[in-house]
């Protein structure tokens, strides 16, 4: 039988950051017709990372990769708020990645791997995903990746 | 029994521009399985308000603000044309939001405030929505905020 | 009778360019609910064009023109492997773009009308879609143009 995402975590040495509950008129994650839309991510874990900065200018690639996979922990974090149940994501839709860099940086795509490689070991065939990685000039707080996530949820009727 | 989106509106003194029309090979919304996709928006509405700049560099961040609020007046114009009628709208599912910004720029979230709020004032809970909300080095016509929304349409069958 | 999306492309003088395969943990297409998202796709087809470099340096709009018509013809290589078939397409919902572009570029649209103008061409009134078109301050591998797709794929019932 194989094992739950929350598993996977747990065998990767992760385990969930607590949900961040957004201060203003916009909310974390929202359910329509199936798909569950998470908000922007931020590679940021209160008291535990915080990955600021701009890749090319001081961040290596090999920071970036850490910097998205701590921004995809949040987003799991929220699609777990978001299906009840990590076990009941039938899969990962889109990763939209928005990567912090200098008009020269071109390895957005190593950068990204670090939410996609934790996504597929979290969720195995049903984490892979379609995505795009860009730049962007600036992003809130400094932070070096911004990430979202939209990903399909089984019917109620099928089995978690 | 509650205001609809129009009285909302008309309560918070506003009154919806005329819609823009793409002069290209692309249209300003488009409804697909429940779900209806709105074009890009930018913060200008002619002969009313014209937020053109770059936020960090003379544009202070509640011009953002305001310029944010003007998008999605814009936006919200293409979503009664795809919905026929605001109160056909079960909810504002995600809202992109690009602010046109210096890359040392880092209040994003306080400038996309302006078009969460004003979801929230108009729909309601239904207006609360997912969002990003990133730097871009420039946009079209060098506006200050371009946003998209998506978002979901009651059945047929559900009372408006 | 109306020509099939192939037959608009052999009109056109154009062939779709080979798939290219995800080295990574991500996949090029999904499809999910009736809906087929297309990943990040790049101005590159590998030996025959190759649309490199940064919008408003060097590079025309003309230029970036022809980069979105090269990454839309990527794109619509991978709807094809989506969907199976390009007439199993019911429409083109969304179309993401980002171009690679200094700061005070303002001609985005005119750069994405060559993936619009494509779309349209391919696809008739179906290709009609929704759009963003925004400045990004680097793209990988330093490309001028990526864009992403959203489209709606018919029932199995339907005739394709």
């Amino acid at each position: 039988m194989s094992r739950t995402p929350l598993e996977n975590l747990s065998g990767l040495g992760l385990e969930l950051p607590p949900a961040s509950v957004p201060t203003a008129n916009y909310i974390a994650w929202k359910v329509a017709r199936g798909f569950a839309y998470i908000s922007g991510q931020v590679s940021i874990i209160p008291g535990k990372a915080e990955h600021v900065g701009r890749l090319g200018d001081g961040l290596t690639k090999e920071q970036g990769y850490e910097a998205a996979r701590v921004a995809c922990l949040n987003a799991i974090t929220q699609l777990q708020a978001a299906a009840g149940d990590l076990s009941r994501v039938a899969g990962i839709v889109k990763l939209s990645g928005f990567v912090h860099a200098t008009p020269d940086f071109r390895d957005h795509p190593f950068v990204m791997n670090g939410a996609s490689d934790l996504l597929v070991a979290v969720f195995g065939e049903a984490g892979r995903h379609t995505r795009f990685a860009v730049g962007a000039s600036s992003l809130p707080r400094g932070v070096a990746v911004e990430l979202d996530l939209v990903a399909e949820l089984k019917d109620e009727e099928e089995p978690a």
